[in-house]
């Protein structure tokens, strides 16, 4: 057994490797081959040679020169963490044009600069290859091999995969919609990457990545067959027989390039999508062979079906209840006098969770943040402490929960002994932005860069707005970020439709003071078609109320609107909490006047 | 002379024109070499060779085939005047796919399809290239010899040309200005094609196009000179002694090529705008010695002067006046009795405008629409008759004028007898979108596209919709549509800017029924800076007030921000309208109600 190697005793080992492959540079990406949000421990290779932790940045080696390029997120925590010799390069626009930049002021002209093929898309290679070739420089997908410089790597994530509780849809369904679209796309085949794409078609889940139930494979769907690759004693024997039946045999990683060879042997055209295939992976398959398009996976699991939904809703119920006995735990033990830290709450909230029989995960680290914490968007408090939460303030909760009936993500503000009337009117203003864009009803065909503003409006009469998008997409059982749609100034081009889940989440932030967003999920549905068009609407899934003590009265123009958000929520909520939460829904949401 | 020819003839004729030149077939646009949205009658080629006098549509011409493509707000137009032969094809889509399409079906394989370089940008060149080439075709910068076809084809317009009143800023200040622009892009000079921008870069206006104060000629701008190619008979001695104080020589067109030459020998690297340069000018630049890009005078003249804004100020007072007049008397007529058409109501508002001295066009066409007519956004009427303004209804007036301060364009809903409840209902709801859009403040940086929906909102809520985009740029003393600034659901990339005038313009159409548009021009202003970012914000500029006869009671929240509005026009206009007019406009514009 190796010993454990410091940051920059691997960075040596890295530059010797770069030496023997005649390497100029080298670009170390946040990725893994799966090119997921979150990245597993056996391909944290950035943290590895860097000591950065955080969940974004690239490591860019030459022989003499290290840079790590990350965004304002991060700055504060790079600064602290990089090991000597690597600069930290401050992002505030795009990582690829920066990162040619730093490449070409620090490798010789002609220099060949190496990636490892497996972390990066298929189209992101491909743009990287040609600013490269302009500023001089030339594209391997060749880098240092990892079992060199990182013999203490951490082993490869092999969770137990099963078959969901509450599927939703059929596997049977699911690939047929899938075949119909490769139909239209003139495919015969296609190749999946994405691992939320791979969990989504089979209909199982695992527990490889944290947060996210996802499973380490490849998937190739063919017009009557699929193979799922995966290290096959991960799969039980009962579940390989119903995979067998529904058409998916369960093959070791090892038979990947062979299978996808004889299928191109059968003459079969495979879609492959560019943006979510990893280089390496796309060269299976060659360019004759090859349809490129966008995944259909990637969009048909963006509409959820009636049977998902209905278990969603189930799920917004079990979260909310776990939620409001938190808040009145909470809020009990505050009042006791008992100091309380970020960490003690983020706990509690998962204590809470816990006690559901349908909870398994968190869906993201929870964002406890009290007073100037709450300022920075991306926060999370430390696995012990962070602030006390005491004084006079707000605190800003943003959680989410993964059950075996559906994924939550809930944003929701406390006040703490007594905010400042500045302070409930930010909440205020954050809270009208989520109504307004709840209300809306728009036409169909739109995207949420078109929609965006009404989120925004309130906050910008006064001179206010946040950095972030408005709303993301939501797995079902699945990851909390699920692309393509988004709500967001931001250009997107695909637009919403009946059955998307995407969070409504507007937000203020008071650098060093204070901070507020407030979040529903909320579902996409049909509103009304008239002589004018199809026309959409949004439900809110979220059960969880929104407290009232933190909004200013009165509270304008949308509180009836409000009022029947909470009235619904309190509803449905009362018959099922303790005596305690009773109390302390009762105190916390009370109806507010408009004028 | 030769005598008048049919439709019918000239395609003979051209079609024996194409014969010899080899080609399969012919693309006819609706252009001129300057691009123009409007063209003067001795380049409405496709007029010439179809009947159809519409302003857009494309005509497709093989040696047995022929189609017009034209979008819905001419189909009916289309089927009455096309000749015999000429197939209608409907547009719903982009024009260009339609047409390679309709051309792939009847050209043969192979074939070469003929265009005059003249009347397409080198960027649409470029793309019809690759379509036709993808769909087997090529295509030939080429086709009939005009004067072969078209022998009695009316003579190039030659208005005087005229140094304007109110210049707003001076040459010597615009010249500097689009200098300094082309340093950035590392350029020395720019071929300016677009008439719009020779306009305002000299500080010239003609007659050449109607409701366009522009005049045929092409601009090289050079570091310390620039060289205007026109028939040099139409600028009189002392604007060109003028000119040449300010670096700026008048050459005959037939320097053009020379000039060009000349200044590629000396090294020059010319700008040319691939979007708005025609593809045989674009040919006088070899490559090595282009730089393309957005033409400098596009974006700066949407940017208007504080000088420009002054005039602008005079201008729509002088057209609230005359507006005004024209109301009062128009309502004093039909409350008599008279039976008045949308012609007579077209004529006498051109009657009043011209009363004032320093009118001198119209902007564009009048739209004067009573009843059902109005439910079609670009109608017209004809120049006598059109519908007859009685019984209940609402009249829409859409139209514009060219003062020598000023260019406007408004839209005004005027009650006529007793119009229904929902007519009341649905010019409320319109004039809320064009209020809630006037009174937005948003971040700096962001496109017409990002907060259209603005305007749209309250239409959504119930069910309600408009087909077409919200806002336009305006030019001043210029062209009524001046682009790159709207505000339009499609995706834009310019954002707005302090300066830019714009119209908001949001509309209702219930065909066969009535419909219903409220337009006011506006500057977009700074509006403030905070620790967000800066702000921007919208200042209404049109000065009449709207008519509150045509709304319901109450009218909702945006109440006092209407009122506001009528209280500030009603303020300046009562000193400066007879009395017959301020007696109108007591009875017209009244205080509306919140609830």
């Amino acid at each position: 057994m190796p010993q454990t190697l410091s940051a920059g005793d691997r960075l040596q080992l890295f530059r010797a490797e770069m030496a023997r492959l005649g390497l100029a540079a080298v670009i170390v990406p946040t990725s893994d081959p799966h090119l997921s949000e979150y990245v597993p421990a056996h391909w944290k290779i950035r943290e590895a040679l860097s000591g950065f932790t955080g969940s974004a940045g690239t490591l860019l080696v030459t022989p003499d020169a290290a840079a790590l390029l990350t965004d304002s997120r991060y700055w504060v925590q790079a600064e602290k963490q990089l090991i000597d010799g690597i600069e930290l390069v401050r992002l505030t626009g795009r990582a690829s044009a920066a990162a040619t930049e730093w490449l070409a002021a620090h490798a010789s002209p002609g220099g060949i600069v190496g990636v490892n093929a497996e972390f990066i898309s298929l189209a992101d290679g491909r743009l990287l290859e040609s600013t490269l070739m302009l500023n001089g420089l030339r594209l391997r997908t060749e880098s240092p091999d990892i079992a060199a410089f990182w013999p203490d790597r951490p082993a490869m994530p092999a969770s137990p995969v099963a078959e969901m509780k509450r599927p939703g849809r059929s596997r049977a369904e699911k690939l047929a919609a899938v075949r119909e679209e490769l139909g239209r796309e003139k495919a015969d085949a296609a190749l999946l990457n994405s691992l939320d794409d791979i969990a989504w078609l089979t209909g199982l889940r695992g527990a490889d990545v944290p947060c996210n139930p996802v499973f380490l494979s490849t998937l190739l769907v063919g017009p009557d067959r699929a193979a799922l690759f995966i290290d096959t004693r991960r799969v039980g024997a009962a579940v390989t027989e119903r995979l067998a039946a529904d058409g998916v045999m369960v093959l070791p990683p090892e038979k990947l390039a062979e299978t996808v060879g004889l299928a191109i042997e059968h003459g079969r055209r495979i879609l492959l999508d560019p943006e979510h295939t990893n280089a390496a992976l796309a060269k299976l398959v060659p360019p004759a062979s090859r349809v490129e398009a966008v995944s259909p996976v990637f969009t048909l699991k963006a509409v959820k079906s009636a049977g998902e939904l209905e278990a969603i809703d189930e799920a917004m119920i079990r979260d909310a209840v776990a939620l409001a006995e938190f808040y009145a735990e909470l809020d009990e033990r505050l009042s006791a006098g008992e100091k309380l830290t970020e960490a003690d709450a983020a706990r509690m909230l998962h204590a809470s969770r816990a006690k559901d029989p349908e909870f398994f995960d968190e869906s993201f680290t929870t964002i406890a943040a009290f007073g100037p914490n709450a300022a920075l968007p991306h926060y999370t408090p430390p696995a012990e402490g962070g602030a006390v939460i005491e004084g006079d303030g707000l605190l800003l909760i943003d959680s989410g929960a993964q059950f075996t009936c559906g994924t939550t993500d809930i944003t929701r503000m406390t006040p703490v002994g007594t905010p400042s009337a500045e302070m409930k009117h930010d909440v205020t203003l954050v809270t009208r932005g989520m109504l307004r864009l709840l209300g809306l009803r728009f036409p169909k065909g739109y995207t949420g860069s078109q929609i965006d503003a009404v989120a925004r409006m309130d906050l910008w009469a006064e001179g206010r707005d946040y950095g972030h998008g408005t709303g993301h997409g939501v797995g079902y059982v699945l990851n909390v970020h699920e692309d393509p749609v988004r709500i967001s100034p931001m250009a997107t081009k695909t637009p919403l439709a009946a059955g998307n889940v995407v969070s409504d989440e507007p937000g203020l932030y008071r650098p060093g003071a204070w901070g507020v967003r407030v979040e529903n999920l909320m579902v996409c549905e049909k509103a009304e078609t008239t002589e004018f068009g199809e026309f959409l609407k949004f439900r809110a899934l979220t059960m969880m109320p929104i407290d009232t003590r933190a909004l200013e009265e009165p509270f304008g123009a949308l509180a009836d609107q409000l009022n029947r958000f909470n009235d619904e929520r309190l509803e449905r909520l009362l018959p099922l909490v303790s005596e305690r939460c009773r109390r302390w829904l009762e105190r916390a949401v009370k109806p507010v006047s408009r004028d």
